[in-house]
């Protein structure tokens, strides 16, 4: 599975240090742990789910002290019982005091979404769909949410607004239809770039399958309109569902035939997956 | 009811809107959108809840365009209903549809916790009891997160490790016991830092009354022991039921005659109030 | 043409103003220049080229001094002749001097870019094929390098390692050939990302038409061989021409019926557009 | 020679490293290449040239992976030739392949600018004058192509608005004269800030004669003016030449005696020095 | 003693390094020092006075050469006379030379502000009054400042606008008074935020006492009259004498009985403390 | 006189707010001031001395609301006495409040700079000397702290070690004497970095003046030395007394005939001078 460069990973997580040590630092534990005391505490799953975001444990703290050392026994994209002990880390007490609602803060929100991304996939895992993210990500949080849909058997939508084209409904009205829009953006983006269109009915499919694009987002269609849409496209592009989708309507939605179903709910409403901090000694 | 400054707020935005436009910006929208189209767009609840974080909103898009107007009709801390127009905004069609996903995606999530927020308010209405927050939040939102509480009607707990205390199971442990703990502190901290500490019995708290904190977190005790807990304290320190909690054990526990009960879940686990952006013309 | 936004412009402006100003400003226009003495200044072109960039300039002098306006007379895009007047900036004679060098050097690279990328663009005119850029860019850079392609005529290959899949000689040899490749990369990536891969010879164009991807990279291959090799891939997959390719080579190679011509030298030799700056008082 | 502190050179790596690998990073890479595997890779120049610019190379890759280890065997400041090789790196296979064009990027350029200044350096060895740059560098890559100009032989001229004083015609316009611009200068700046005054006639040279400053600079003189110009100054103040100066024009220009002709072409239109990364295995 | 974390204290010295370095790095060092010369070093007092900022000054050094070794004999807090060697570092002669200035700067400053600490604390140190600091800080330093007041022995007042309450009198005028404004304040902040009222007059304290905030400022009182005011307040909340303390006043100031007196002064008007470096060979 | 430019001091200033603005903003302003309130302020000298940091103390409210104006009555660099009015501002009640230490901050230091420059420029205003400042700066502070001096009346050594060359006791012991000191350094600055070197003895003098140099610092000598070393120099190069000058010694030290005399005292140890801000209603 494709990780996250640490590049990447650590400006997030040394802003949220920086953000929960304010102006003068752990106040609480800098005043009653000796400078040299040690500790050794252990990441443990509370309930039943998927990990994601060990790397950002392991930052909170070598980023307080490098000396700190991680043992990880589930990587990331393990699943978990209430009780697995995740990994076991060792060092600075005071380094593990400070930074351990950071870590946790993290790993919990991503293998949050990772826990909910997978339950959603076990769901669907009969049919040929695939659960894919949408851009309705966490400010700050984008690309270390998105790791955690791959962690939790997901797939990646686009990124951003730039590295892929999605028409939606607005767009094609103020560009005056679907193919000006699509013709539009053929003359402006690079050939790199795919192009995705949103329609709402089978009208707007017929259409847009004489223009050629990559994928089609089928929005808010019932199950026996998305499978008649399936039909339609018989493979010339892709078929995402999208709409509301919840773990509820998953299966049923993706028994229809589509490729893919988006579903926003997995970074923007998944609760954090509870995972505690075991002090060893 | 206290905001937040703009000067805090921009570099979030900021920092959202740049993730989302990558290198090269919204293709789509620059492709088939003419750079002198206006539009008018409404802010429009799809769910009962509270509103918070329009400021994010107006700023994603003001950020792209100074000239975009926003005229709120539901300021922060409102209640709303499937329906109730929360904002109209004006200007820019481009910057109306470029940064419409960074506003929705800041608001809903922070109207998310006030809403939250709001429902374990209103739940526990009858007791004397208020509904706080943790250092549970999500990196990178910490200040947002703990305005939407106020706008929910909670109160704020410390905003990190340096501006109160509170000493936890592990600092009494490498402390040596609650009496050393809070002595150590005692000599360390300023004279407008609180302290605050964690208890998980009556023995402790009986030990802790004796050394005049300002609030005891009274962990996971059952409601007859919270009960016995406030007696025995009888108005001397604040007294603060954690460990948990969620919407429905909320009632019982507040009654219990605590002055606050504390949520990790209105910040780490709240889902997102759905609100949609309804194009005017 | 498709834009960048100011959001992702002024901190490249605004960084390489600081880098000019060092820690004490511009004391040479500071010390002979009356606060509040004004001037006008044409930018001029000094040479036969394209114009790109003229957004860097304006925020040079706006950055030091919102008052100052820019008109501007031969848009990005536009094709100039020695002595043409691009634009025409007035107000703080102190800002028009000081930010001159900084939206100079930034405005001539980036004309330098458009303008090479026209010539090239001209000369393969008559056959079926684009030009189009590389990541071989400026670093710092390469957003604004990648429009100046845009204003010059050129498309746009990928914007970084992330946004779209290529398959080089080192990958195929540490994945254990073409097919292992692909279908590592097709197990890993997401819907909305396309994948080219990089070949050498035809019997490797023949393994790879098997596999289904979105484009080849014909790595330096004569003519005669990319027209057998446009012939093999006939319409089932964008071609592109590669490796060393150079102004005088440029059509020859296009007239092979290759779709694009990608040309490192674009971004990474163009020398600077000969812009002056006249003060007319 | 002097180097460029690492502190100074990082963050630029840093950032173009950033720049590259977008939010997700090298999915290609990180798609078809173990985790583990390990490489072997040498840079070799394609071109004859001077290297400039390794630290940039070598930041690339240990920032990626620290443990990435380089051997150089041509240092900056170095002539090579066709399949000369200039270092050879070691480690994982990953992070030799993702920094690659990061480092090719700025070690290509500033290549690229040491060698066009030894090629002009060369060429004026006859003679006492030195080749020096000026402010016509990229933004945000002065310092690193100034450290450039230093590797192939040539001299920095100041590096900002800031660190010497240099009056041009317009400043003398706007002042009044050379005369009340010297005076100003005087009174507002320093005593460690050096000043030099463009001319661009012998009576302007004749003027600043008596007014005692550091530097002239001969603006577009033929070289018999220069030459003048030369005799004139007879030692009492450093002598540049400027003004369009080319590879082909410098010989003569240098011959007229001046201590320094100023060339903008070596930092905005050198194109890059093609140094490749061959693949040992 | 509370130290502050390396990662809050790290971007202080760096800043500084980079304000110093500029452009192009220490250019006298660079030039006439070899690159693998070593040197040794001591830092040593010329004053008496007490140590704070030895980390600043490690960082320095280690930032430009991780292998430089700082060996501490008088950590932060201790006192120092004239010709006491506080520390000896050892390694690069280049990042000796370099980085001596920045760490002389920060650790002159902030010793400087411990020995004025120190001495107040000494004069006052009969009495049950401690010395405490304000928010007259210098910008960007706030954090180490009030870390050098922790070495020099005097105890922290808030750290900023955020952590606690502290209404002066043009907060009480516009809110209508002692009060109402207490009430705005109750009704707005934390459980966890302390509350402070400055007061000018025994009638305006009197009106205090009945409201139970935690702490008074009692502004410029004569020390009969903060007698006076101690004997009212008999311990039902913090007393705080302020307004223009100097050394000499403290004493006499504190003999009244108050908890605190705060002093401006310690902050943005300490002398630095001359402490030199000897090259030690 | 030279000004600062915004684009370089905003970032001091809002720096300096969101320290003291922490997480949350200023909770007694926002609790007890109506968010539409205005004022009226008055920033009035308490003590005698001259003026600098104007645009601080305006930035720090303006970044707080851009509606609040400031009307300047004595500008940087204006002598003032207990009473002045410096300036007036009037807008919002919030930030006037809110912004007001961040400003006094600055403007207090930076005004206290400037006093004890303008001190010791009266003390030695019959002598031919100018005094000058150090880097021994406050770090972050430098641009304005050289401003201040500038301010009071003052001239400015160099800004940092890129430009200009300082050799010191340390720079001849490893360069192995002052002549190959200053060759190293002619071989590897720029023509416009002027070079400055340290002797302790007349000896050193006699060596430094055969070798045409810009600048001698003459550090530490007895006023009777500097004369005879005045006497070498004879207008050769530029004098510059240094070593431990106090207001007190500079008038003597500068008889002796020096050019300038550098006190690192007016940045490193300059008290604040008293500034208060009177609220008009």
């Amino acid at each position: 599975m494709r990780t996250l460069p640490q590049i990447v990973v650590e400006p997030v997580v040394r802003a949220a240090l920086l953000e929960d040590l304010g102006r003068s630092g752990d106040v609480t534990t800098d005043a009653c742990t000796p400078a040299d005391a040690t500790a050794r505490v252990a990441l443990v799953a509370r309930q039943p789910g998927v990990v994601a975001g060990l790397d950002c444990a392991r930052l909170a703290w070598q980023l307080l002290d490098p000396h700190v050392t991680v043992e990880v026994q589930r990587p990331d994209g393990s699943r978990v019982e209430p009780g697995t002990t995740i990994a076991v880390a060792q060092g600075s007490a005071r380094a593990l005091l400070t930074g351990e609602r950071v870590g946790l803060n993290l790993m919990g929100h991503l293998s949050g979404v990772a826990t909910q991304t997978a339950s959603i996939a076990d769901s669907i895992a009969h049919t040929r769909a695939v659960v894919v993210d949408t851009r309705k990500t966490t400010p700050g949080l984008r690309a270390l949410e998105k790791y955690a849909v791959r962690c939790g058997g997901g797939r990646n939508h686009r990124f951003g607004l730039d590295d892929a084209v999605l028409l939606k409904d607005n767009h094609l009205a103020v560009a005056g239809g679907i193919r000006p829009a699509v013709q539009a953006v053929r003359r402006e983006v690079g050939h790199m770039v795919k192009v995705e269109v949103e329609v709402d009915t089978l009208d707007q499919l017929q259409e847009l399958l004489e223009l050629g694009v990559d994928a089609v987002l089928l929005d808010n269609m019932a199950p026996d309109v998305l499978r008649e849409a399936v039909r339609m496209v018989d493979g010339r592009m892709l078929t995402e569902a999208s709409g509301g989708i919840t773990p509820d309507s998953a299966p049923v939605i993706a028994e229809s035939g589509v490729d893919m179903i988006s579903v926003g709910w997995l970074t923007h409403s998944a609760p954090v997956l509870d995972i505690g901090l075991d002090h060893l000694g």
